[in-house]
């Protein structure tokens, strides 16, 4: 046993947590003393000041709020499924059963794991939906009061930015934890000492909390991609107005866009990796000797990762922000870099502190049908192995994405020639930066896989995600700097406000990059190890590609996030093209708007994003979340294993490619724009060639990079935890045509 | 037994091996008759007669004797370290040792099969090389007398292009069957009754086969590629001077391009394909009952399928050039679809026939460690759904790529908002044409699987490229009606004759995506065959996903695709900076050029073109060579099977797309410069902004669908072959680093 007492354990659990809350709300008492209403009280043009606030407040709140009217149904329909699918296992039998691994016991009946498991998925959907919706409130009100510290110098607007990034970081970490550790905690007052059930059933938390992410990923993905491109392709394009001017019709739909799309979205991926994680952690463990023997504490051990990486994170966040201070432009970038290494050094220790007062030295651990013993410096390892495997990604995504290296300089060099090299060298650099992340995976689940079979995975991204409010802190800054920039365009204030607004958004793309790296390489991690579990919960002993039945899974699950991405990208091009006339129709019909002294049609242009999100979100959902019950009812559980298997491994390369040659494309245009270099000014200034093709580039990347790259993680992860959370029925029933045959 | 005896095997095979060169010469003497001296006569502007054929075929000729210097010493290297490799597995011991699946006899030392492994290496490099200069030197041979046919009337012309690409497809499918025929003959005087070793050293035919085709799909890809993109983004985008002007100094690299590229590269390729599914059906045949019992007749199957395919494509040859004669443009691609329909059809006859007098009724088959008896309708199922599964992966093809249908006219229609939409558009095509080939295979795959195990994969694969013949001819067809429109311009021909040859082109556009379709589906049957053939021959008795060491092999195969794109594209658009700027750089420094009264310095370009492809094919010919063997040597059978596994699934996808976008890109840009219907017309003409936007797509396409797409059916391909020949190695020395942990 570990130094760890179970009464000490239910307090540090939620004790953490509220202090997680407790020191998001300081942050969010820090920002909210930067006023507002008096600084933009000046009209200008007669409608500058609507624009500030409450038209991107509004229009987000207004388009999540009928997002959740379609989610609200999606939620009942397939909370019905998953109880019907669930209960039919043992033909809705109220009678308790033996056990599957803890021998000799009787377990709940199936019945009732399908009710908890959907009352578990239903607590996941909220919780993820309200993740989204507060990120998006925090970063609505960031937004003006960033600009407006602006004013004061880059040190305060980046202060105010980071602040309210950690507002959202903090809130999510620590509301993702308490909701798992109540729900733990009351769903056993009804399992009691049937662990099996009980973890069985948290599962669902997992499954809720990703179905909300893809939603939420490819609607704002669509939504702000849509608006952004076609604002791009007239404004800057065609008629050479900047960016984020409020002459072009589409301003307000881009602006709006980032907040659901970049932060409302990214933060229920995020919540659901974390989940799916925690989900896929304990439901390994509770079949392990921690559960068969009941040793609470050492059950609550990925949870006490947790824990642990809120507290590291609040410290870690107090460099950025108090002890190391912001005084030039050429600081951002480091700052926030130096965010990434020294949460992850801080929780190294961290890890190693919470492994030996927590775990046992020595346990077994269930591995495809065999046991594994294990020793608590096993653990160890392949935490802090997924956390710096972490690291690692997020570094080399830097290095791919910042225009600091030359990467992005060759790139922006290709402009030279025009717009087609510029797309050729990109997305060669999107295939090229595959290669490290892919061997720091690869490195990261052979050791963790070796030392602690599936349990290591699942460990190993917990220890990847443990740093997530610090990841979502400088990820959550991208968009609001983003958007503060948009904000002073809007506002007509000064070029040396704008300067410092875009050298905050230079640094915030890329940290948005390292923030996707960071999704994808724990998505990765997160599935394989669902895939884990639900191997062992479907009582698959191996997959074997060897027979036609995995084989065929395997192949056509590595062509799956093609046409899922074959669906997103067309999606943003037919939106961005209806947009795109909409604003030229605009623009031609509309007197004295390009001399700014009539209004645009925003609202117009608001609806083609919602609809266009809303009706094409629908397709690629569908594929996602029909393909493991087809597969699995169909084909059955060993299919299902390959198709789990393809996707996992292609739509990792895809996605990886994909976030980081958008990335690339729009941190080279910008490498022109800032004409920072002799090099850069060479190819500059705004408006020549090089810059056009640059500007090309950058539209191509926005669905790539922003749309179907991110969305894809949620893809391989959701697929894997549905399966999960369906193994008994598939297990029972499925495999219908090769029975059939 | 079946109805053959073996005697009459002896003579049938290399009698249609005969008949096939016989017609591959008549073809090539109908196509002599055209006489081009004369016609050429006259000097204008002073240079192009000179353009016509010689500049052209002297080009191509210097260029592939330079490459084959590179070849040269890349043969004997590698014949080196095979030898040593498999030498070194029994310690160059020159005893006989006990035969491994014929048990009880003895077999002969590994030695030998070292020495006879090289030997037939060796042959396969040579045959590869000897069909890609072939294929040149008719391609060049047929271009000009295609222009001067066009004189005449479009259905003359395409007779002529036709006939030349059946010479080229006629010639390989003979001279593959013929030397592969010759050397079992040979190889059996030494070897006697040990099938085991003798079937396992013409795998080396393979290798060798496959290892030409890498170099120069890789090599060809990058010249032509280098030539055309340069050409284009200066020649059309800055200059407004038509494709293939005589003025544009890069047109001379680009013809030559097409020549070594789409013609030495494609044909080196499929004769590639060809010969590995032949060595991976045979390997499987011989460790079979067929094998062990010395029933040579069955054990031929594979090689008489071929045989058939040869007379059935003969038959199909003569629907296109005299049975239906082609009289107005649209009829071109109506007819060159036909010449599939005809085979496949005519093929599955042949295919029962050869099957039922053949093949026993019923026989076992090894199946990994256990046998599997299969009737002889079964083989008839694999090598049928091998065939219909090409079929449909070529009319699917056709769909995504030809500008008759909805998906390229909307990939056009997107032009109209610029270039960012159109590169949306068409990568959103790419990956959705993935779907149903996917499907496609996957069925074939599951069904052959099913019945035969991995011998009924080889044979589906055998199937898929038993009509060669006439899938090259038609592919062969489009680079010749390329260059014939290209000399056309360059004789400064009438308007007439240009529309001519450019109807034939836009056909010969879809039939190279439609070849290119072939084959990647073919190469992923071919793969996985030689998979099979690796793990049965390396002793692995499953590939059992749930293991780390498959499973990194399986995510770190799956990113090859990527880093292996990654290094072509980059080549290519580096080679191409340089040319844009060589060309740029004549055009300002030559008086007269434009005017077209100087002289272009065409060496320079295809100087640039040679020394680029020479320096850049070895960095991705690396890459895909000694990934094996590192993988192998250092990791062991089990990483290396994951990551055969996990390149196929995923650079099937990659290929797919690439090949398909590149495509569409292409026939969008010819749809719009066509106009022929009204929304096309509103598109264009020439020069439109719209028709700007296409030609940047097209120019990105080029790399992906001439360089890294198709170069990825031999990554996958040849990393098996190698795997497959190597595998007695990894397995008694493989693993190290395992090892030493």
């Amino acid at each position: 046993m570990g130094l760890l007492s179970e009464g000490l354990t239910q307090i540090v659990i939620p004790l953490s947590a509220l202090v997680g809350i407790g020191f998001a709300l300081l942050q969010w008492f820090l920002v909210s003393k930067v006023k507002v209403s008096t600084a933009f009280g000046s009209e200008h043009n007669g409608y500058k000041d609507r624009l500030i606030e409450e038209d991107q407040e509004e229009g987000a709140t207004s388009f999540l709020f009928t997002q959740y009217r379609y989610l609200g149904v999606f939620m009942g329909v397939f909370g019905l499924i998953i109880f019907l699918f669930l209960g039919s296992v043992k033909g809705f039998s109220t009678k308790t059963e033996p056990c599957t691994y803890n021998t000799g016991n009787t377990c709940k009946p199936a019945l009732a794991n399908a009710f908890f498991t959907t009352v578990a998925f239903l607590l996941g959907a909220l919780t993820s939906v309200l993740s989204g919706f507060l990120g998006m409130k925090i970063a609505t009100y960031a937004n003006a009061r960033t600009t407006l510290e602006a004013r004061k110098g880059v040190g305060k607007a980046f202060t105010t930015a980071f602040r309210s990034g950690a507002v959202m970081g903090f809130l999510l970490a620590a509301n993702g934890l308490l909701v798992l550790f109540v729900s733990i905690n009351l769903f056993k007052l009804y399992y009691g000492d049937d662990w099996e059930g009980l973890y069985e059933s948290i599962t669902g938390y997992g499954l809720g909390g990703s179905s909300m992410a893809l939603f939420g990923r490819v609607g704002g993905g669509i939504y702000t991609k849509a608006a952004d491109v076609g604002a791009d392709l007239v404004g800057k394009v065609e008629r050479n107005i900047p960016e984020d001017d409020p002459r072009n019709p589409a301003v307000i739909a881009d602006n709006v866009g980032d907040n659901v799309g970049d932060i409302a979205g990214m933060g229920s991926d995020l919540f659901g990796s974390y989940a799916e994680s925690s989900c896929a952690a304990l439901f390994v463990a509770s079949i392990s000797s921690f559960g068969i023997n009941h040793d609470y504490v050492a059950m609550s051990y990925p949870l006490i990762i947790s824990s642990m990486g809120i507290v590291v994170c609040l410290i870690t966040t107090l460099f950025a922000t108090d002890l190391l201070e912001i005084k030039s432009v050429s600081e951002i970038e480091p700052s926030l870099k130096r965010q990434l290494l020294i949460s992850t050094i801080l929780m190294t220790v961290g890890i190693a502190a919470v492994t030996f007062i927590a775990l046992p030295s020595e346990f077994t651990l269930f591995n495809f049908g065999t046991t594994k013993a294990v020793k608590n410096w096993h653990l160890f390892s392949c935490v802090s192995i997924g956390l710096w495997a972490g690291l690692v990604i997020g570094y080399i995504t830097e290095y791919y994405t910042s225009n600091a290296y030359s990467p992005v300089q060759d790139v922006a060099d290709s402009c030279r020639t025009g717009a087609a090299t510029n797309v050729i060298f990109g997305l060669a650099l999107g295939y090229k930066s595959v290669i490290i992340p892919i061997f720091a995976i690869a490195i990261a689940i052979y050791v963790s896989f070796s030392l602690a079979a599936m349990y290591g995975i699942a460990v190993a991204a917990l220890g990847m995600l443990s740093t997530i409010a610090t990841g979502l802190a400088i990820d959550a800054y991208g968009p609001i700097s983003d958007n503060a920039g948009g904000i002073a365009e809007m506002a007509g204030m000064s070029h040396e406000i704008r300067e410092r607004t875009d050298a905050l958004d230079a640094a915030g793309n890329t940290t948005a990059a390292i923030g996707k790296g960071f999704a994808i390489g724990s998505a990765a991690l997160v599935s394989l190890a669902l895939f884990g579990a639900y191997v062992s919960r479907a009582g698959i002993q191996s997959v074997d590609v060897l027979t036609p039945k995995v084989f065929i899974g395997l192949i056509v699950g590595a062509m799956l996030p093609y046409w899922f991405s074959a669906m997103t990208m067309k999606s943003v091009g037919s939106a961005a093209l209806k947009m795109v006339e909409e604003v030229r129709r605009q623009f031609n019909t509309i007197p004295g708007l390009m001399e700014g002294t009539a209004k645009p049609d925003y609202a117009t242009c608001v609806k083609i994003s919602t609809d266009a999100s809303l009706r094409e979100m629908i397709p690629p959902g569908a594929l996602v979340m029909l393909t493991p019950l087809i597969a699995g009812t169909f084909f059955g559980v060993e299919t299902l294993a390959g198709i789990l298997a393809g996707s996992l491994v292609s739509g990792v390369q895809v996605a990886i490619s994909a976030s980081n040659t958008g990335g690339a494309w729009d941190n080279a245009k910008k490498y022109i724009e800032a004409g920072v270099s002799e090099h850069a000014k060479a190819l500059g200034p705004k408006g020549s060639d090089a810059h056009k093709a640059a500007v090309i580039g950058d539209t191509i990347g926005d669905p790539l990079k922003d749309t179907s790259g991110p969305s894809l993680n949620i893809l391989i992860k959701l697929m894997a935890v549905e399966s999960l959370v369906f193994a008994p029925f598939f297990a029972a029933h499925g495999g219908l045509i090769f029975k059939w045959l």
